[in-house]
């Protein structure tokens, strides 16, 4: 039991942490050197150019500009909604309001909580008279615990659990509204984009006297005659970007040697081609790599051409074109088969949001992984210990003198010893919680989700059943997950409650040093950026020459929700469960709400750049963990007040969670349609306006390859390269202003930088789409189609459905 | 604990009453008196004349017949499968599929545990030789009970219940897939009719300026211009067909009357007018029907006006109807406003099948409706006890005599006393249990279903909840449902499979017991139609007057799925759970699935006649809930291995409910969708064909007044009766073909008596939906709807949108 003194002390060490990071955030964010660190999205939104504060000089010399540390704060908060949504997509906005949504429910709910319960609790009083300074800290004086067992008083505390669940489930249906219209009313203002007309279909039967492609087109032209357009067929291309990708990494390599010979010409760089440079031939890297990739452009080159004629290189799945919204609309909701497992239509994914690789998965399949993998995610949540123990087994000092003796001289010094023995243990469990995101996305990606978006929705519900269940009730009851469901199993379910409830308030102080730690120095350490800070220095060093290069080091990332949004769900459990049972805990979580608010808009508006826009495509689940953080918050009540000998309290807390699944489930019904389907309403309006102003586009033209697989792309863009430059200049201007808040960032630097050297051209992954560039100019350039093996592989039109 | 002897008394007495059963039908059917209570769905499908037999004789008198009492048996099974569905409608023959299931998963599943379980058990021997008089009977000696604690013996029982899981599992997914396919072939073969076409809009929003039937109208011209045909308002008559059944009522007491003065022309009829004519001033019967039937008619000519005029008497609810099947599956299955709780679209039950009462039900108050009733069937199941207790405290004698005291002299007599005592206490719970169907009938009614087919699935699946929890855990674990809940808070959850395991051989001799008399005798007495019979022949002598009177005392009644599907649901739960503990119990379930399915499969040829066509739409219910029984043996499994010291059994049975889970989520997605949407291409391929063969039909006329609310179609018709007659019988004879397996039962009747007297034609209640018949001719007789009061209202079309 920590008294209000070492909190006091843990708090001190934290803020003064956090201030140290702020302090060299202030310091490093004004170093030219640091810019692309610090500002990437400004430059690919266009807003900072490659010379800004003559990035020549690469330290500030400036004094002023050191002493404003907190400069940056009003900066963050000066843009308003619409700029942000117009500047860094929809997405990041509305993830920005889970902050002021924790903020609203909390403020209020904090003002009434310190005003209301710590007073009625100090002056309960029982701990402060009873076994006055053994079990009880002083915070346990502000909490339920010192309210005598059986008082009356309790019923303030369930009058305030039910304040407090009707106010939080207010400002929740107030936001969810609110998103429910942002979205729609993003998805209206939208400028047209291929994937409105477009839907994604799968698991198309194979007919054996037919092509993938003739199948697709001769079911929709006669299913959907009136508004079918045309197909997009999808390759396999899955062992292609394989090689391009390795090819990119040899590249990388390639212009590391070259810089070093550059740099020290008298002395050729040599070293052994095996694993690590630590055995092989001596050969010379610049020879031996440049061979390797003129091996692997052949490769490549032979790749392309099998995947481009060989029939079963063509998927089971199509992106299907219409020549209206409505139309795709239509198709996407209905069913169109009579067997429900074939010709499975879903309204397409942008095309930079697609995951390629899990398009071709049949439906079989697919229900065999999704049972696997909750499973496995099972097992992961309960019994993660059990690998690590095994692996704490083997990873001693014996174990390491064992594979290499040659340490052994070094792990016998005593003082050397002693902290390996403190420290080994820990590294496996350390390890293991960094690399879980990780393990999470790749179990989301074998259970065969097809959109980046989704994927990392599921990732973060996933790592949300791992938060609660390993820090969350971890932290109260004492014990490994395994051991929790063990006594799950074997003590009565009256018990659980009643386990919970009690050890809920004891462990306050626990969780106010757990939210100044992961919470208050995480944020700081999130502004300060230190893991891109040093990659990009090491890359500028290294393999940087032009500066394309250099915009390709800057890595600004994209907030990861996977990660984020879980932990963020914890902390409104955290805020929910305390609420009543120990308030004290909540002007912790508001500082954290609001510090992280700070530093995510200012990071936001400066440094990320989202992959995909998905259009708050995760605000249901924001919604439904904060009700399940409700209603862990009335389960634990539950079982506190029965300990505490509240009788009348079952009867009254009962209704609590009844109304919120009753809340829950109205506002599934009213709000998540919206994020699932596009109203035909919607639709048929925007297809009128859009019909309205410009009578004669030619949507064929528009909607050509916007989906065709990205590493295809490439090879087009490659070789049309030259003269594709003078005509992308002068149309993307337009497109530009139509595309604005949802363009890839790719097609910026392109634009900029197009005429320079191409020679990295080929090292693009395939997470870099360039598709909105790409498929307005390829369909100027007809003639270049005309070259079978450049040409875009089958985009089948049919003169008969022209309108 | 029963010996093998009790069972075989017990088994004997319940052959016996099956057999007096059968016997007393075997008379009762050959007497022409009966022929209306045994056969009426001959009648009604026209394969059996009035003077059938010589109805007037009342007996037969032919001997030979009396001795084939078991002649009804070929005859049940001499129709196909087709010849059935077109007899009695897909639902009817579906059903029936459901006894030969259980033959099909239990026949085989009998076969071996008798030849490979019973020998292992028996050879078990524990029981035998250890305390060998005391606790265990006979039964036992077959059952798991025999095996010794810790025995190997338990791997065959674990692999018969990965054998049996199997097989249940095999025969499901072949039954699902064979229903899924009946179905949509029936879609398909069914001929043209309204509800193809037809799609059911609720939640309109009110717009200030316009009527609800502008409003329609002007948002699916907007939103579905290609194919919106017209709409059909809905009114609100509720009122309007309460005071109509009043009339009815009154007109039978009339009828009655008439009838006794005809007999006894002395004596005209009086009596008072308060309730059961036991106060209120004395009056002549006739007159004072007549009288109040004719102040009646005058009510509902007013009512009907101020509902026809009153634009509050549209509710927000409409049929849309569209020119094609696409059309309508698009309306259906797509999302229409940006605002999910409004314009709700659903694809439209057909006309017979609409609950009208529920269609205007708002969204908000339909999502509280769903949640208290939720919370109410939860009370009812657990706590029914709780009134029934408080009626039988205050249904006892003193009670009685307080009430009633003239009653004591009566009481006071010893006998009667002590059987009274005996008999009231149960009284309550019997009546409870006799209209438990309609209290949960009602719960559905309120949850705000728009159909009946919904309406009685719900009510299954409300009655198979309190099944479960009554009856089988009721049984099994002694005590009321109230104390099974207090015990499942209070008891670690893994005890409750203990529980539950360790009791369930010990019941097996109960559910033997269970099986013969709620099985066996009910199916016996099922046949019999006790309760028809009587009424039938009560109404026959006192207000039958015309053969059409007669047609109309016939009562076929319908399956009620309500009751049926969960006691069946029932008797597989029994089945799987006793396949591996107590085979034996096995050829008891097997002779009744046998038995009933011969007594169901003659009711429905000769006697049902549904009041609807779902299409087989309860299947997935069907399907589940067997699902949901496998999952239930393998925890009763669990809990009994896990008190046999059989402790490898855990790891080895825990993957069977993991499977069976499985299997019953990649049913669902592979399946389920079959009985919920219209797939595309059917809807387009019938569309094609239809156009093929009928290019010039008239859709419009078709589908005009098919969603009239019943109540003004007979106006309508009570208008038109005379001119009518002629063109009727012309029309019919086409339609007739066109729409026979899906005709209702009315359109039969009213072409044969359609030239009688019409004094009964305003007495139909509003659940006789004469549609078919109707919309046929109001178009051939346009002019008649130019008089104002009696035009069909608001049916917009417009010219615009003429194909």
């Amino acid at each position: 039991m920590a008294t209000l003194q070492d909190l006091g002390v843990s708090a001190f060490i934290n803020i003064l942490g956090a201030f140290v990071f702020l302090l060299l955030f202030a310091v490093l964010r004004i170093q030219p050197i640091n810019d692309r660190v610090y500002f990437p999205k400004l430059y690919i939104a266009g807003k900072r150019a490659a010379d800004h504060r003559g990035a020549r000089r690469a330290i500030n010399l400036n004094l002023c500009t050191y002493f404003k540390f907190l400069s940056w704060v009003p900066g963050a908060l000066r843009m308003t909604q619409t700029e942000l949504i117009h500047h860094a997509g929809l997405d990041s906005a509305v993830y920005l309001r889970i902050y002021t949504l924790g903020l609203k429910i909390f403020l209020p709910v904090m003002v009434v909580a310190l005003l209301v319960l710590i007073p009625v609790n100090v002056s309960g009083g029982t701990l402060l008279n009873l076994r006055k300074d053994v079990m009880f800290s002083d915070i346990d004086k502000l909490s339920i615990s010192n309210v005598s067992p059986g008082s009356n008083r309790f019923f303030i505390h369930l009058l305030m659990a039910y304040v407090f669940t009707f106010w939080t489930c207010f400002m929740l249906y107030k936001e969810y509204s609110n998103v429910a219209f942002m979205r729609l009313h993003f998805l209206a203002s939208q400028k047209r984009s291929a994937d409105q007309f477009t839907v994604i279909v799968r698991n198309i039967p194979r007919v054996s006297s037919h092509s993938t492609s003739e199948t697709v087109d001769e079911f929709f032209r006669r299913n959907h005659p009136d508004h079918y357009l045309g197909q997009q067929a999808v390759y396999n291309a899955n062992r292609y970007a394989k090689l391009v990708k390795q090819k990119e990494r040899l590249q990388n390599w390639l212009d590391y040697y070259q810089l070093k010979f550059e740099r020290h010409p008298e002395k050729r760089p040599t070293g052994r081609t095996g694993c690590f440079g630590f055995y092989g031939r001596q050969v010379d890297q610049i020879d031996y790599h440049r061979a390797r990739i003129s091996e692997l452009d052949k490769r490549i080159a032979s790749e392309r051409q099998r995947v481009l004629n060989d029939p079963k290189a063509i998927m089971p799945v199509s992106f299907v074109t219409f020549d209206s919204r409505w139309g795709a609309v239509v198709c996407a909701q209905t069913q169109q088969s009579k067997n429900p497992t074939q010709w499975l239509t879903n309204w397409a994914p942008e095309p930079r949001d697609v995951y390629w690789q899990n398009l071709a998965i049949p439906f079989f399949s697919l229900s065999i992984r999704k049972f696997l993998i909750s499973i496995a995610v099972f097992a992961l949540v309960f019994f993660y210990m059990i690998p690590i123990a095994f692996v704490q087994s083997l990873a001693n000092l014996e174990g390491i003198e064992r594979v290499a003796p040659f340490l052994r001289p070094v792990i016998e010094v005593k003082v050397v010893k002693s902290f390996l023995q403190g420290f080994l243990p820990g590294l496996a469990l350390k390890l293991f919680l960094y690399i879980l995101p990780t393990v999470l996305m790749i179990m989301s990606k074998v259970e065969g989700y097809v959109s980046l978006s989704s994927l990392e929705r599921r990732t973060a519900s996933k790592y949300y059943y791992f938060m609660l269940v390993n820090v969350f009730l971890g932290s109260i009851i004492a014990g490994t997950a395994f051991e929790q469901l063990d006594s799950f199993f074997h003590d009565p379910p009256s018990q659980i409650p009643r386990t919970i409830g009690v050890a809920v308030p004891m462990k306050a102080t626990f969780f106010m040093t757990y939210i100044m730690v992961d919470g208050w120095a995480g944020i700081a350490n999130e502004i300060l950026r230190v893991k891109p800070l040093v990659i990009y220095h090491l890359k500028n060093m290294f393999i940087v020459k032009t500066e394309r290069d250099r915009e390709r080091a800057m890595d600004p990332r994209s907030i990861s929700l996977g990660e984020n949004l879980p932990s963020l769900q914890l902390y409104f459990l955290l805020g929910l469960v305390y609420a009543v049972v120990t308030p004290i805990l909540l002007p912790f979580i508001i500082v954290f709400f609001a510090f992280a608010y700070l530093v995510y808009r200012h990071q936001i508006i400066n440094v990320y750049n989202q992959e995909y826009e998905s259009a708050a495509a995760f605000w249901p689940q924001v919604h439904s963990r904060i009700i399940a953080s409700l209603l862990i918050s009335h389960v634990t009540l539950f079982g506190l007040m029965s300990t505490m000998k509240a009788a009348y309290s079952t009867p009254l807390l009962i209704f609590l969670p009844l109304l919120t699944i009753w809340f829950h489930k109205y506002c599934k019904s009213r709000f998540e349609p919206a994020f699932r389907k596009y109203p035909l309403e919607e639709a048929m309006e925007k297809d009128r306006m859009e019909h309205a102003s410009e009578p004669s586009l030619n949507l064929k033209t528009y909607l050509a390859n916007a989906y065709l697989h990205p590493i295809f792309q490439m090879f087009e863009q490659e070789d049309q390269k030259e003269e594709a430059t003078i005509e992308v200049r002068i149309d993307k201007s337009e497109h530009q202003q139509q595309q604005q808040h949802v363009r890839s960032s790719h097609s910026q630097y392109e634009e900029e930088t197009s005429a320079q050297t191409h020679c990295h051209h080929e090292e693009r992954t395939s997470s870099q789409y360039q598709y909105q560039y790409q498929h307005q100019y390829e369909y100027q350039h007809e003639e270049t189609h005309m070259r079978s093996e450049q040409s875009p592989p089958h985009f089948v039109y049919h003169p008969g459905v022209e309108h």
